[in-house]
């Protein structure tokens, strides 16, 4: 799937990720309102609203941008509700051809972590029958727990055909506290960065890139370069671009020689761009049209730091 | 709510909590029958085996047990049905008087740690109306984002009267590869220590213990003295007892010198129960009855061992 990611990156020339952390905030008053018409304010009201929103989104970037990446919490405080909407998104993500990245951050113990592998990446059996519950191509993941609570998502990565993230260096600012300790000489980010290197190099085999990839944080640029060297085949998921400060200058280290294996987040500058002054020009309520903008310029942004 | 779940302790003499890790092969054919009848073998056909079987364990120890711990990754494998067993189980142990601790572990940036706190602990706003998505007492939390990702999983705590357990140290093998790196003269799960021990002091207040507890697993006892010390006001949920390995003997150095602060979990040597040769007399598929006695033998070693 990481090999898949880093060929739609290259045809469509774009590593940018929409993010779909779509809060009710984002949505302008014609979706709520049209949802609250048919189930009222409710959380399956609330649950329709984001997913109807995350159309209109996916509509308007799917031929630009590879891969959506879905942040689950959204969705979770809905309640079940709103894990409907979030399986709906991805799923019509999928369907209009883009990369479905659950940001999910799920990790435990080996047993747990088996259950979690099941219910994003693989598949689950209830007597005779086999179900998939919610079937994203890619999740986040937690590192804290260790290789054996890592190795039941690669195991099904492998017989499935997905990837992982898994949290390396962190975007925000008290990521710092326990990543950035200096353990034995490095700090912890870098122990698991190797960590991460080692992990699913089995299922890698000649691909550029194996199953297991890393969240490295665009706010930390500073660490980019060496993180590059300890994980070469290793896909990125950069999040922190935009709201969170982080500009496309920022960006280059993150990258191969090649300048490929990255694929940099941006959510409320993509989503919330129909709020903002400078793309009024596109109309009210301008959802779809604004946020097709706002990807454009941000891969060229992010092209045009590569060159 | 720590305070609640100490008072619950020490008024059922019981620092125990039944871990709901419920697994379709844990659940007896008469159940799943029951369910697959009325749903077929179906995701709702396999939540409802689950919630049937945890309402036989929640109606055969509430009254000699504190507290249940629900592992939410063994419903999410079941979906959107899997999420609605997952909340019937939860309510459903509220409604007996237990506390319901949603073994989540969650964790993100701020923002999105608000979702989840929300989600779990807290309400969320649909216009004009309010919900409450889980509505559990308790959720387990990951610490590897720092202060920002758990603050605001403390302000739910405090508005509402709800705790956090934050993960320190895991009971499985591998949690040592990075909880154990010595940074800076002690190992990292000690830096996560000294951070519970400050989190949610302001929330304390005289109260004993503050909202923010730990996860301390039982499979190390050699740590748990010096956990202790470093978090004198802080609830631990110590799980690894039975199933993976640490017997009562372990468990006295994690209490407080008043011999609380601590519930110890089991999972699958309650729940399993009635699989086990040794409780076969108390009839066939006795999910409840063995349960309850497998409660009733475990509190009687965990007080035994700490006289």
């Amino acid at each position: 799937m990481m090999q898949k990611l880093a060929e739609a990156i290259r045809k469509k020339e774009a590593p940018v990720c929409v993010g779909l952390d779509t809060q009710l905030s984002l949505v302008p008053k014609r979706i709520t309102d049209a949802a609250y018409k048919v189930y009222g304010m409710t959380l399956e009201g609330a649950g329709e609203a984001l997913a109807a929103f995350n159309r209109d989104i996916i509509d308007a970037v799917c031929d630009i941008v590879p891969a959506v990446k879905v942040q689950v919490a959204m969705y979770e405080q809905f309640g079940i509700p709103g894990m409907q909407a979030y399986r709906d998104t991805v799923t019509y993500a999928k369907k209009k051809g883009m990369i479905a990245i659950g940001d999910v951050k799920r990790g435990d113990i080996g047993s747990t972590s088996a259950a979690y592998a099941r219910a994003h990446l693989g598949r689950v059996q209830v007597g005779g029958a086999t179900f998939r519950a919610y079937d994203t191509d890619i999740i986040t993941v937690n590192p804290y727990f260790g290789s054996d609570g890592i190795e039941p998502f690669i195991s099904v990565c492998a017989a499935e055909n997905k990837g992982i993230f898994v949290l390396v260096k962190t975007s925000n600012p008290s990521g710092v506290e326990f990543q950035d300790r200096r353990a034995e000489g490095s700090p912890v980010y870098e122990h698991v960065a190797k960590a991460v290197a080692g992990w699913g190099e089995d299922v890698r085999g000649e691909a550029l890139f194996g199953p297991v990839g890393a969240v490295v944080g665009a706010t930390y640029p500073g660490v980019a370069e060496r993180l590059r060297e300890l994980m070469p085949h290793t896909m990125f998921l950069v999040p922190g671009y935009g709201a969170q400060g982080a500009t496309a200058k920022d960006l280059k280290p993150f990258f191969t020689g090649n300048k490929d294996g990255v694929i940099v987040n941006s959510s409320r500058g993509i989503i919330g761009a129909w709020r903002e002054e400078r793309y009024a020009h596109l109309g009210k309520e301008a959802v779809g049209e604004a946020a097709r903008v706002a990807a454009g310029e941000m891969i060229v942004e992010v092209n045009a730091a590569l060159s």
